[in-house]
């Protein structure tokens, strides 16, 4: 294995990225538009903001609420950065002074704990989510600092999570605890990045290395405190794996537990593998992707096949009404995929990344900006509906955060390197080989497959550009400058990699040819046997009560006729729709006859795909993925 | 609609019924000398028994332990009236001595109130299964006094009744509560009948009628008291259907809720139909029959399709996995359609009954006779396997009441009609025209289809024999000595029926063809689109793991080759086995790939069918019922 570092890239940062294209822009508009001032609504009416006034007759704080005020500073800065927005920049300032109003003189910061039950800090790691919260507001003090240059959030999460390090760390007078909910470790490492301040990183590592150590911290902690859900976890059947302490990290190998967790978590590990050189644990994250990608994700991208745990079951168990796959953990597999990137150019990961944000992220908010989804199933019978909010509310901010980012997932870059991950239309800003190059990017995706780039450059520069082919297109064509460039000859690792002198006005035009596809489930996964999707470019399909007839699961697909793909500008905001003849199952002879020694008949119908990530945005019905195939 | 009484039959007693064939006989020899005797072990090393001493310092009893041991007796009674054995009679009659015992002096027995909390002596009516244990103990003593002649249970549970009578009733003075899990209304009619005392019948009846109305006996009842289940029960979503006391009975129209309780109440008010009469109690059975029948039954017969209410959900909704389908339910309707057979003998309820009965009854026990399925899914990965007991026992000695006593669910007759329900070889003795009539059974049921008759009289009797030709039999041939008999001419609701003047050594053989079937479900049943059960005769099978290639779930049936059935006596205790070819999913291709656009590729593979009720009981492993069908 090659060192680490050799490898390594950075994201190109949001402040060197324009999107401007048909798909993405719009939905950043809403995100701005719509929904940040929306969730900041939601966070003033269900008493959020109000408890950081820590006022004993004021709203007794749930222990996540401060996560959430947290993702939407983030959101929000993400936005400012991109848009100035004074009056949301003074909102943001105005919550900003109530935190530092709420932050204790040692820093400690906590609405919950300060108002509720003071004498239990650092008592209930398992369960209090105190550290993640933690790990939230420096995720938001980074990222205003980095969109405002304003120190004011900055300063409050330094303050606090100096006066962490002061209470967990190796030395013998410090806790040896880390959280029960991951977050605070990848935050600690944002934190280091944007400080160069070595405590932090060492603090990310010490609870990563701590986790799943024996004895365990938790089974100690919870002999003292009866934790927040330990009604709950009494219940769990393995509340280690749950929450990622059953091992040290570098010895799991298996995806399990709760999927926001896992995400997080690994995030870290990615995120500190890269930083210290950690061979170990960019091992363990590899092993660990190996399970995920291939046998616990839904084709959607999203994870987690079970509402109880809120997470993983065992390889190859993919029900799809009972699918949990929640927006965060889909999200969350957008940052992991999104960190592996850096370590690694290989073009799997930027599929995954692909996967879930084209449809187990993007199903998670409404085509209005203004309602959620908490899971995502791959089935609904008509009772699954998005939400305009939820007492646990994580999901909101945090699509809001990605979206408000989105521009950092596009391209990447080391000294002599520019790699493209996702087509995006708009522009990025350089400076590669010191010089500065713009790179433009223009195409109609992921309704078409021909992208176009040009380069903008003062000078004639040698470096090499990367461009992810995606796994899903068999037959992509390259050219530069009009001339055919061979792709198989200069593929790395699923990037065609163009290494020459690239002068100003350079054109690039990759095609990628976009049939409508059926995708099959690995044999072992029970759920689909028989069944097929139906996958375009990187949209997977799912067809709804509203366009079909009605029972939707006894609709099956011949194996054989064609599917047509057509581009419908009114449908859903514009969308490429599949259609094609199916065979549904006639109920009419059975009566109420439930049994019977014949086969139901079959009847000709005309079936109706949408993308999966536009559903329930028309009236209420039912909706599947996998469809029986005969 | 006629009146109840003209329609009305007796199910011939036990008394009168020998079983002699090669299925059930040698399983209720089983029953006799392995599950009886190891259940009074089991009574006696969980405390059960012990705790009936109602010492202090003795066992604490759960609130079911009573009815564990009345349903033990009552099994025991009726093998004791088949086969005497003086040890199995003066176990019966100690336990009896400690019931006694354990009887307060106003009647009322119920070791866990008398020794737990006898402050709360019927105030938490909807939890605690006080009226519950009751009415086993009630079932348990009618039992033992038509066995034995013995009144020493029938006494005690006469004065607990003539006290709970004092207690529960129209009048001002008395509570006009009802028991969360029905059980003592269909007991009470039983005590009635032997004892011909009207006011267990209007006890009955009082029961039933209030059940449901408003204002809820519940709701007032828990604002005193926290109920025994109450931290359960304040999940459920609807705890009024989840006991049928949604709406008064006569009412309710879909099956809902705790399927044993369901069945427990609706044998109550079929029972009561036919005593007072009636019909709009009928009809209400009816039509929660109709509901139940063509919507809400496995085709094993099992009933309940979640675990968490033990019972039904939505029309339709049959899951196979997690099917909950207990026991104890399958029992209870086998009780009621036997039940609904006296006062309609209408072949489909007999139907029904043998669905159970061969299905999902007779798979909740092991075939050694030791160990029992609390739950019988319809398909299991493999981690599923029967117990030797439960924590809350009630299916082992449910079983074993059933197998105990099945000679009364074969023969019906009024005054001038002998009905023959179920193919079981033996004899039955009747007194028809003041005849005595010996009518001989003989077959290799349910493996064979040839069944032959044999009358015995003293003289020549004019009679109508009904004769119940299977709803799964397509082509029924009848032969009264020697010469064809012409079904199609001359059958009523599912019954051959010769009416004739019979004589001595009359001989009648049915002929039930018995191919292998495929079986389909409604196409409304979405677990079960594309996927074909096999049956032959009242046998339903599955495929399980030990028998085939793993992964059970990417096994097909092509829709037109042969299955052979084959009788096996080397195979689980002698069964006929079905032999096939189908195809398989190659997983070989696969690798660590979970999506494709080609579909796996299929390998022949030669499949097993067993009989569903024998499932696991040899090496661990999957098992399925439903097999997907190309």
């Amino acid at each position: 294995m090659q060192m680490i570092k050799d490898g390594q890239y950075k994201p190109l940062p949001l402040q060197n990225v324009e999107i401007n294209d048909t798909f993405w822009k719009p939905k950043i508009n809403i995100n701005r538009l719509h929904t940040i001032p929306f969730q900041y609504q939601q966070l003033i009416e269900t008493g959020r903001i109000a408890a950081l006034k820590l006022k004993k007759d004021g709203p007794v704080p749930h222990p996540f609420w401060d996560s959430d005020i947290a993702k939407w500073i983030e959101a929000g800065s993400y936005s400012l950065s991109k848009h100035y927005d004074p009056e949301l920049d003074q909102l943001i300032d105005d919550v900003i002074v109530l935190l530092g109003k709420a932050q204790e003189p040692d820093g400690y910061l906590n609405s919950y704990f300060t108002i509720v039950c003071p004498e239990n800090r650092w008592k209930d790691l398992r369960d209090s989510h105190e550290l993640y919260c933690a790990g939230h507001l420096i995720e938001a003090g980074v990222a205003h600092y980095i969109a405002t240059q304003k120190k004011s959030l900055l300063n409050i999460v330094c303050k606090y999570a100096d006066y962490i390090d002061t209470v967990f760390g190796p030395e013998p007078n410090k806790l040896k605890g880390y959280c029960g909910h991951q977050e605070i470790e990848l935050a600690l490492i944002k934190l280091y990045r944007v400080t160069k301040n070595d405590n932090y990183l060492k603090l990310s590592q010490f609870f990563i290395d701590e986790r799943g150590r024996e004895p365990h911290y938790f089974d100690e902690e919870q002999k003292h405190i009866k934790g927040y859900f330990d009604d709950l976890f009494r219940t769990f059947d393995n509340l280690k794996e749950y929450n990622q302490s059953h091992k040290p990290v570098r010895e799991q190998d298996q995806v399990v537990g709760h999927s926001v967790r896992a995400m997080y978590l690994y995030c870290a590990m990615a995120d500190l593998a890269l930083e210290i050189e950690d061979v170990s644990l960019l091992t363990a994250c590899e092993r660990l992707w190996n399970n995920l990608n291939g046998r616990k994700v839904y084709i959607t991208g999203g994870i987690g096949s079970e509402h109880k745990y809120e997470g993983f079951t065992f390889d190859y168990d993919l029900p799809n009404e009972t699918s949990y796959a929640e927006t965060c953990a889909a999200i969350g597999l957008v940052f992991w995929n999104h960190r592996m990137l850096q370590l690694d150019c290989d073009g799997k990961y930027a599929d995954l990344m692909e996967r879930s944000l084209y449809n187990g992220v993007l199903s998670g908010i409404s085509l209005d900006g203004k309602k959620y989804f908490y899971h995502n199933p791959l089935a609904s019978l008509g009772d699954i509906h998005r939400k305009e909010w939820f007492g646990v509310s994580c999901c909101p901010p945090n699509i809001s955060r990605l979206l408000a980012s989105l521009g950092e997932y596009i391209y990447s870059q080391n000294e002599n390197t520019v790699s493209v991950h996702l087509f995006i239309g708009g522009k990025g800003t350089f400076n590669v080989q010191n010089q500065n190059l713009v790179l433009y990017q223009k195409s109609n995706y992921p309704w078409e497959g021909d992208i176009d780039f040009t380069i903008e450059l003062n000078q004639e520069t040698e470096f090499k550009l990367k461009i992810h082919i995606p796994g899903w297109c068999k037959d992509a064509k390259l050219s530069v400058n009009g001339e055919t460039f061979n792709i198989e000859d200069h593929i790395e690792k699923g990037y065609a990699v163009i290494n020459r002198k690239w002068n100003n006005n350079d054109k690039i035009r990759l095609i990628l040819p976009m049939p409508v596809e059926r995708m099959y489930s690995h044999p072992d996964v029970r759920q689909n046997v028989n069944h097929v999707a139906i996958q375009r470019g990187p949209i997977v399909y799912c067809i709804e009560g509203t366009d079909n007839v009605n029972n939707l699961h006894s609709i099956s697909l011949p194996s054989n006729p064609e599917l047509k793909a057509e581009y419908d500008e009114n449908l859903l905001g514009g969308i490429v729709k599949v259609t094609g003849i199916a065979q549904h199952l006639d109920i009419k002879p059975w009566d109420d006859t439930l049994y019977k020694s014949v086969p139901p008949e079959e009847k000709h119908t005309e079936l109706v795909a949408v993308p999966y990530y536009a559903w329930d945005n028309r009236e209420p019905g039912p909706m599947r993925v996998w469809i029986s195939e005969k």
